[in-house]
């Protein structure tokens, strides 16, 4: 049998926990409840209980684990020194450190974003390529900057925050960041409803969209079908986005752009939409750099802690 | 004695060339003419001749040598292949396969502006420090990242490429690479002379600019003066450089920024004038980065060429 590797996703509600092969294979998935009370005090004592009772099941010791990949919501650097965390009540610590307290194992950790990034590099829709940018499209607007396969932490484990590179001058609205104007606030699912609100708002034409209630996936479904504001509002948010992400491919020049999170299920439209714009904006060095969809979905963070593991084993 | 290594900066009207020790002490340094002609086919027998001159005139022979770094004013990707020099007429070749034509020493090639800021986190204003993006301002905007102490190519050889990082949605004169805004067009030497002539025709106000040939160092220097236009260019010069560069930590998280480049020479208030508006516009995470005053010149290219070499060699 080949040794075992956990790969963990602390999220603000959920931990989501992979249990893989050291090749690479997810061989069972569950979640805990992430509990933030007391500063968040018990995630990594619930974890590591979490993973001791999966090894007492499978029959297996120290011995036929590899080790722990963490991802955590907030700065992490290449020390595994996380940089608070403000969803889970959590301050500056080494992770392993704390971890080892309860079990040990190697662990390995690393910011979420840049870890789903690592997953969909590893086995999902940037399989196979060394140079990568990943942006995910969620709530907010997350990234991971992956260069000869390895991870772009930054000094203090910032690197890939793409979601908040400044985009628009003339904004009046704060971004959660603080800042105005940053890139989250218009290629969100949150930021697609804003646009789509002040599109309505400052429109008198005829729109489907007046009658539903404003989602991300309301407006890309009504693009789809032929709605002339939806799809306006679909090339607003092609133009910011793919504007934002010249600017970071001028930075890293890759080879591969990766789209994912909840926004991204609006499928091909999306990818279109920005790449339009993207050739539009960026240096000729970096045209030709490809786009495509991410493939992992929540998954991407438990491949990505998982190959943390492998790659940091690797390493030592 | 320690070996020793060539390190060469191939310039479109010079080529300079530097004679260190493989610990990174200047010996010597020189330049040849860049002989363009014929698709720049003599440019690497030059540099050939002249360090086997230089070899034979200090009585070295191969065993002495660790390698030549070369670095071309163009892309360059990871494996030493130039992917065309306008200013050289070169089109894509193994820049260490050629010269390994002229003479059998090891090769290593890269960008030039790269190169510079390698050298500069190795000997210079980034001396000790591992996640540096340097900024070369001169007659247009070069840029090198470093990230653990390692070159960012990017997969074609553009990585830091920022001088074309878009940064004005308004700008109706098209730059050197073809597009609108690049950030090139305000923070190069060329870019604050257009800023000062826009400035100077639509306000009527006095300044002693308009008794002066418009420089970058005129509009500095009358800027410590107080006057007040020259000083409401600086202004607008920071506001762009560092709202680019706060896009740039987005991305990379840098420990330290490194100002490089003619522009630079004008001191403090260029450091000054961009770290106001890089922390009003940077993601937090990032907003504690250090800036620093490039110290090598133009002996930056041949310092970071040497370095090249003196990382291949550890490497291969």
């Amino acid at each position: 049998m080949s040794k075992r590797v956990f790969g963990v996703d602390i999220g603000g509600t959920t931990v989501k926990m992979g249990f893989f092969s050291s090749e690479g294979d997810l061989l069972d998935k569950w979640e805990i409840p992430t509990r933030t009370e007391n500063n968040g005090a018990n995630i990594l004592p619930d974890i590591a209980g979490s993973i001791r009772k999966k090894m007492d099941s499978e029959g297996l010791t120290e011995n036929d684990i590899v080790g722990i990949g963490i991802s955590c919501p907030g700065p992490v650097d290449d020390k595994g020194v996380v940089h608070k965390c403000v969803n889970l009540g959590w301050g500056n610590f080494n992770v392993g450190d704390e971890m080892r307290k309860n079990i040990d194992l190697p662990v390995f950790a690393g910011n979420d974003a840049n870890a789903a990034a690592l997953g969909e590099v590893w086995k999902g829709g940037g399989s196979g390529r060394e140079n990568v940018v990943v942006v995910t499209l969620g709530t907010g607007v997350g990234g991971g900057i992956i260069i000869n396969g390895k991870v772009l932490s930054g000094s203090q484990g910032s690197g890939g925050e793409i979601g908040h590179i400044h985009i628009n001058d003339n904004e009046d609205e704060k971004c959660g960041c603080g800042n105005y104007g940053c890139l989250e606030q218009y290629a969100s699912a949150t930021g697609i409803v804003r646009l789509a609100g002040r599109k309505l708002a400052s429109d008198s034409r005829p729109s489907a969209l007046r009658d539903k209630t404003l989602t991300a996936k309301e407006v890309f479904d009504l693009a789809k079908d032929g709605d002339v504001l939806a799809n306006e509002i679909v090339e607003e948010f092609g133009e910011v986005l793919g504007k934002g992400l010249a600017n970071v491919a001028g930075v890293v020049n890759p080879e591969l752009i990766v789209i994912g999170g909840g926004v991204s299920k609006a499928g091909q439209i999306v990818i279109d939409v920005v790449k339009k714009n993207y050739v539009k904006y960026v240096f000729h060095g970096s045209r030709g750099s490809e786009f495509a969809l991410a493939t992992l979905g929540n998954d991407a963070g438990i491949y990505g802690s998982a190959k943390l593991v492998i790659d940091g084993v690797k390493r030592a």
